[in-house]
């Protein structure tokens, strides 16, 4: 079996995960996951499985599912929380079904995921730890955007739970399925962290540069709660022009009305080319840090996996 | 050990499961786990291992706080969508901290169970079944408000679920863990299925008849949002008063103002009493059932729960 062949059978096990006979669980969640998605947590799980000499990707497929719908609930109710209508290039689960079915088809994909690895014991602390993760890192955000407390030090404890957290289990899981050496679990895991990290800071650039249609989901979404990530994640010290724009970021709440004016800011300050440098830096750490792997066909995409990460545009 | 110092490590447990450095997570959980509760799952699961003959109550302490975190999760979740601003006789976790901040606890509540559950296997299947079949509760709920499409039967689907499940599954985890016969984790199984049923149908009664500070929570939720529950209950096919009380609340979307009207043509009806009568049955089905099993403090304590169940005031 291919990478491709198990991609589809995560799809595959996915839409039957979310099977019930409550038709508008059912409906909404089938909503969300046939709008697609990247698919990086999963792809990325299986690949380090057969990094790690893996040979029956079957196995993986259960693991690999319940990740990405781990990341999907999430996303049903940051669409709540954030008012996004627009999610995948579909109008999202809240703008389609209302807040309380979207909170309710976001809880039944959180406890789906919990049925579907309440079997599996050891590995299933990892999908777990980095769960509760995900909803902190959530959590810490939602405070920094109510205090108006945006550091860069924030920033990275934000996107370290709610994104890098999953995912490092995603990689560690397919590690720790084929029964890798715990150096080279603890590789892997290093690598889907600094890859999440290296993701989240360009899911926050295109929020700033790319349009709705070529993302998929509303966008100025962070700048318009006052977040302003990327300028945050500029503020480190020196004296360029990034920090002052990023620092009027900081420093008022941000109305609704003048997002416009702030993106232009920011897009001609040097806020966005020292993001992307960043996310390259962690994408190449992340990369070497492959080194003590074996070469094979599935350590090489796992190196275009943090290249495309970096690289894309939506 | 006694099942009341039990009871005790099951509250040490779940604050201690709640532990968090994100504050606004550890404090609203604990905001809505220190109003205290009936805390009936715990109790019955700790009652139905012992007995079952299983005399380690401490290891029992885990499973019995994961349950009760559920049912917090579910409360938290329930008080945005219902709009309740007490609970447990203090402010909601929504009213206090706002429903972002409640929408992100309950997801933290639901993901705590999952890690607590993690490393469980076998016993955590029972468990997560149950949790996904309460989130199916409430959405069955949810769209029959919406739909304005309430049955007798459509009601038991929903408190099946939503209730009822969940007691099932702490009476069989009892059981379970104790190692008991199958037989008898079928009749513990029965038991707890049929007092949740009783259970819920009681709290619709008391949402109705009992005022706020009785109750602690927001009452009159279900009528003001149209369910007219312990009507809906009553709509068995005669043509009592009763019936035709039931009808009217049926046929008609319930505006917020004449909740107070339509409560006291309820309360003037049968539909309160034949409510709990039909959980008083119940609870006597409950108790018949536990004959299977040999007399002992535990069952004693059982067959007292299944009462109180139906004869509390609050």
């Amino acid at each position: 079996m291919t990478a491709n062949d198990a991609m589809h059978l995560v799809e595959t096990r996915m839409f039957e995960v979310v099977h019930s006979d409550v038709k508008i669980l059912q409906e909404a969640s089938h909503h969300i996951l046939a709008a697609g998605g990247k698919r990086v947590r999963p792809r990325m799980l299986l690949l380090a499985y057969e990094a790690c000499g893996g040979t029956h990707l079957e196995r993986a497929v259960p693991l690999a599912a319940a990740g990405e719908l781990v990341h999907t609930a999430s996303v049903v109710h940051a669409d709540i929380n954030d008012h996004g209508v627009v999610r995948r290039g579909r109008p999202s689960v809240n703008a389609k079904w209302g807040r309380t079915f979207a909170l309710l088809t976001g809880d039944f994909l959180f406890t789906k995921v919990y049925e579907l690895m309440a079997p599996y014991k050891d590995l299933n602390v990892d999908l777990a730890d980095a769960t509760v993760a995900l909803v902190e890192g959530e959590t810490l955000q939602a405070a920094a955007v109510k205090d108006n407390h945006f550091t860069r030090e924030v920033y990275y404890q934000i996107i370290a739970r709610k994104t890098a957290a999953l995912f490092r289990a995603s990689a560690v899981l397919g590690g720790k399925l084929a029964s890798a050496d715990p150096q080279h679990i603890e590789a892997l895991g290093e690598y889907g962290f600094n890859v999440g990290l290296a993701f989240q800071i360009i899911d926050d650039v295109l929020d700033l540069t790319a349009d709705e249609t070529q993302l998929g989901k509303t966008s100025g979404i962070d700048l318009a709660q006052g977040r302003g990530y990327v300028a945050a994640y500029k503020t480190n010290g020196d004296a360029s022009n990034g920090v002052a724009v990023a620092e009027a970021v900081l420093t008022e709440q941000v109305p609704a009305d003048p997002i416009t004016s702030i993106k232009q800011k920011l897009l001609q300050g040097d806020a966005i080319h020292e993001a992307r440098l960043n996310a390259r830096r962690l994408a190449d750490l992340a990369i070497s840090t492959l080194s003590v792997l074996p070469d094979s066909a599935a350590r090489r995409g796992l190196i275009d996996l943090a290249n495309m990460v970096v690289d894309r545009d939506h």
